[in-house]
């Protein structure tokens, strides 16, 4: 999306937008000849919708290329995907709630073990229980004193934590430590890029590497840390100041609530589920024009290769959608973030089912699905042109040009 | 072809993939109402592949342009063809199977005459046969002798040879000596940059071409040569480095050997014929992870504006498909470089059928044909994202982003 575009013509006015994201919504029939899941479900709101609705399939990131989360939502937000880049450190540290400053640097932990020797015997320190994980984590944050950074370790997962490094001039221009093999003794983290911010940085992770060793060296199995997927903030362009809306979100999970805390958006305390979220909808509708909507057990069943069980999450949606058209949205946009086919039990390439309903729409099928989809009047087209499509569709972006 | 991303993604693996190029295959109705030449012919191979796969119309360079065969093929290994230049030099020599280093200078001779007021008379010598211009290409291999670089000439048919010069420092940044009409001198080979090495290159070049007149001086109507189409190899990345494949190639022609060889595949020696061709493809299955097999007829048919024989050569690559089916190819694409359509006899701007099965597709139509191809999946999309497609299809493509 041209971000600069958006913000000489976008003008904020009376109309509501909704972005309903059911994540890995993109299917594949699990035999030849068969139906997705969103075609397979029975969808009668959806499929009413639909035929009153502008149809295509929207395109992640690139040909035969499967998007990350994080990829995924910044194209549905309108940044795209390889200019603006999340790395894996931002996502984890988003994921368990950590809020980062635009100055930040956050990269993942692995809990790891190291031999008499010093090398690695096991990179993920014999997947340690999670309340070991915690109590680490506690350990390390009780002694852990750097200088030239506030150092703050958070626990994800069993083996696995982020570390948020807070302080003036740092770089994302790290290398990982961890050399994804046994047998060999960790990386130092080495600067990919000449300035000084990279090796200031370089050299503060390296002290972190040291200082943790030390107080880890009693804790075998899980007596070092390995890290990985350096990242920044990445300094998304807000809604604010790129759409002129007032936008919200409201998402279960912490990874996208994060996600949409990066694009400036507010979060909603959401209620119990889908049903819950749409009620956390339906209670803040008076307060902002654009609401981002995020359902995430169509994604869970897919990664699972559970077919029927994503299929009824899309039904438990479908319920929901007389509710959310109550509510009177001027431009709704019902897509995936990429396609979580069951066929596949994992995220793919394949384009993903896209409505946009507002009152200026060219219909073209009766129903939501893939191929319906495929043959609409918005054929496959980028993902990142969806916010321009809404913005148009609720009347809010003024003309280009006289 | 975002090829960066192809690099970082790309993963060696197991599964195989073919990339069937018939060359030419897009085409159009004899007279508006009727049927093109791929769906008059009787495929009921391709058909029944067409139905378990996506199906789209790939656009080799812009909308309205056709493309030569250089770009057309460019396109569809994944070069952008805008980027990546190919010159006339560069597809002669590669025609008549003369190898490129990465520092060559090629260029297309053109055998003329010139009157004795030095001005161009026939831009063709006459159209001298085949055997006369075999014989004045020794003659001016046997005299040349050049300063700065070795120079080397081969011919191609009738009038028309080619030069290759093999030196340091050169540079394609050269215009060409042929003013394109009879009654002008030619022109002098002139710089088209402020480089030393386009300066450099011109001077050889111009005291190539007057060292030819010397050779030639007796040999009216023969009796000079006009440079066309100064290129250098176009330095591709290679298959191997960009998308992690052992790639070969199964072509008749050498130009289209040739293309393949800039791409970095291996040439596979093919057997007689079309069937010849899948039966190296059969022979080596083993020893590569991807193939690309070009068909030439279809083309040659086209440019004939003989639409019962593209059909049949259509319908003869059909009959070979089961056999190309038994082998167990992960990912199929099956295409052309541009359309040929009898109608035209010549390449054209038209979208090209484009057919790739795997076990992950979202099948819309019962059979292979432009209209068919235009409804699919993929719609109308850029040829060079093909190899993005079939690589993901052949799942040999790492998550983009977390």
């Amino acid at each position: 999306m041209n971000l600069d575009l958006m913000r000489e013509l976008s003008v904020p006015t009376d109309s509501k937008m909704v972005l309903l994201v059911l994540d890995g919504l993109g299917g594949l029939p699990m035999e030849s000849g068969g139906q997705t899941e969103l075609e397979a479900a029975n969808t009668p709101n959806l499929d009413r919708l639909a035929a009153t609705s502008d149809l295509g399939l929207s395109r992640p990131v690139a040909a035969g290329v499967s998007p990350g989360s994080g990829p995924g939502h910044l194209g549905l937000f309108g940044y795209n995907p390889l200019q603006f880049v999340v790395g894996r450190g931002v996502l984890s540290a988003l994921g368990v709630g950590v809020e980062l400053d635009k100055s930040d640097l956050a990269a993942r932990i692995n809990f790891a073990s190291l031999d008499d020797s010093g090398k690695i015997s096991d990179r993920r320190a014999g997947r340690i229980p999670s309340e070991k994980g915690e109590e680490l984590v506690d350990l390390l944050n009780e002694n852990m004193k750097l200088d030239g950074a506030e150092v703050s370790i958070t626990h994800e997962k069993e083996y696995r934590a982020v570390v948020v490094f807070k302080g003036e001039g740092l770089s994302r221009s790290l290398a990982d430590s961890d050399p994804q093999r046994v047998g060999l003794e960790p990386l130092p983290v080495n600067p990919t890029d000449d300035s000084s911010e990279a090796k200031k940085s370089a050299e503060l992770a390296n002290a972190f590497v040291e200082k943790a060793n030390e107080i880890l060296k009693d804790q075998h199995p899980a007596n070092t840390v390995l890290l990985r997927g350096f990242g920044m903030h990445p300094a998304l362009p807000s809604f604010d100041e790129t759409y002129n809306l007032n936008a919200a979100a409201i998402a279960s999970y912490p990874m996208y609530k994060g996600l949409a805390r990066l694009a400036g958006m507010e979060l909603l305390k959401e209620g119990e589920g889908i049903a819950g979220e749409f009620q956390t909808l339906k209670e803040n509708w008076d307060d902002h024009d654009f609401f981002f909507v995020h359902v995430k057990p169509t994604d869970a069943a897919g990664e699972d290769g559970d077919f029927e069980r994503k299929a009824k999450v899309i039904e438990e949606v479908d319920a929901l959608i007389p509710d959310l058209l109550d509510l009177g949205p001027d431009a709704l946009a019902i897509t995936g973030d990429h396609a979580t086919p069951a066929r596949l039990k994992s995220h793919s390439w394949h384009g993903v089912p896209f409505l946009l309903n507002s009152p200026y729409t060219l219909p073209t099928a009766e129903s939501f699905g893939e191929r319906p989809c495929a043959g609409g009047v918005l054929g496959e087209f980028p993902a990142e042109e969806i916010m321009g499509l809404l913005m148009g569709h609720a009347l809010k972006l003024n003309r280009y040009g006289a």
